[in-house]
């Protein structure tokens, strides 16, 4: 059996990546990050997911994107934003999944595999620039040069099944594989019981997603 | 005056770096990572040197390497060698360039900077495939991809002054430029004190690159 990194932040669009991946016959190794995240429910739900979805293993680096801040999501004096706004919102993390699949792609290495999931989006994405299909061939191309198994010969594959989906076919697809979205937070503010705000740019695409898919939206909202 | 990141390692070479980017006229950023390095003598050695040789700030990034392992480096149960040996050495820790690299360009983006330098080197290396100029152009063009400063038209440029010098020309080179090496630390397994244990790979290059250099070696070694 062929193992796979899958990159697991417990949102919708990672946990149903998890889903493909096993589908696939993967055995799959989740990796999360800990990167001072103001509520700690989306750690705690990858955790949940990985271990509900059988996973064989679950990991979680510390990472430290606050040290360097310029998001949002990284720097508490940048407000989450509640409308959609024009251009590549403020939630965009500086070379965030660059930083991130270079992580994978180190544990990769060190578990001998040479697949690697991610759950980046170029239709309902938010406009950022390393969710787009070049920026994911160009780090294929790299990971052959800066390891030792690509240059001893290996291929290097990373996945993005969710790459062309809509929102809505993205959940279709998660329910049909029994992805339990009750169970994933994709709110950049929920609280700390992991419910959502119902108001960020993740929540309305989330939302939206799940309206138009015909699903009725398990998200559990805070008050 | 355009601002750099510098990556400082706090060893031999990449002090040299620095020293090059200021003269070259750079208001120089200076990057470490505290990946649970053995001793505190690396780290220390960077914030210091940082310092002496006027760098605008020092930044240190928390990094959980240890978390992957897979190296002498960053795996105690992995004993850092005495001896060359044949190929790429236990010592290569996967993908590290690629995730510092990746950590210094969201830096880089946050300071409105394009320019990166790294003290990777091609002669007197230990065989790292993440030292080679084909890994450090693929970087290059990934980052034009990853991130919105590049989208939005700048050009990265990850500057590698060193990757054709032997040993023996960056030693003469910080020389020329002032660079005081005996603040700097280079060995795999220094002591609590920043001494160096003269025996692994990297005191090995360091002692051979003074010795070819015709420059007294300052470094402090283990009684």
């Amino acid at each position: 059996m062929k193992k796979a990194i899958v990159l697991l932040s417990g949102g919708l669009d990672s946990s149903t990546v998890l889903a493909i991946a096993q589908e696939q016959g993967y055995e799959c190794y989740t990796l999360s990050f800990d990167y001072g995240q103001l509520h700690r429910a989306e750690l705690e739900a990858s955790g949940r997911l990985s271990q509900q979805m059988g996973a064989v293993q679950h990991k979680v680096v510390s990472l430290g994107l606050r040290d360097i801040g310029g998001s949002a999501l990284t720097d508490d004096s940048i407000a989450v934003p509640t409308d959609p706004g024009v251009g590549i919102p403020v939630t965009y993390v500086p070379a965030r999944n660059t930083v991130f699949l270079a992580l994978a792609l180190g544990w990769a290495e060190v578990l001998g595999s040479f697949d690697i999931f991610i759950g980046v989006n170029a239709v309902d994405y938010s406009g950022y620039p390393d969710c787009r299909p070049e920026f994911i061939a160009a780090f294929e191309s790299l990971a052959q040069l800066a390891t030792k198994a690509g240059v001893e010969g290996g291929r290097f594959h990373i996945h993005t099944p969710l790459i062309s989906m809509s929102k809505a076919e993205i959940i279709q697809c998660g329910q049909r594989l029994g992805v339990d979205y009750s169970q994933t937070t994709s709110c950049y503010a929920a609280d700390a019981a992991g419910r959502a705000c119902g108001r960020c740019d993740a929540c309305r695409l989330r939302r939206v997603g799940f309206e138009q898919a015909g699903v009725p939206d398990p998200t559990h909202y805070q008050p």
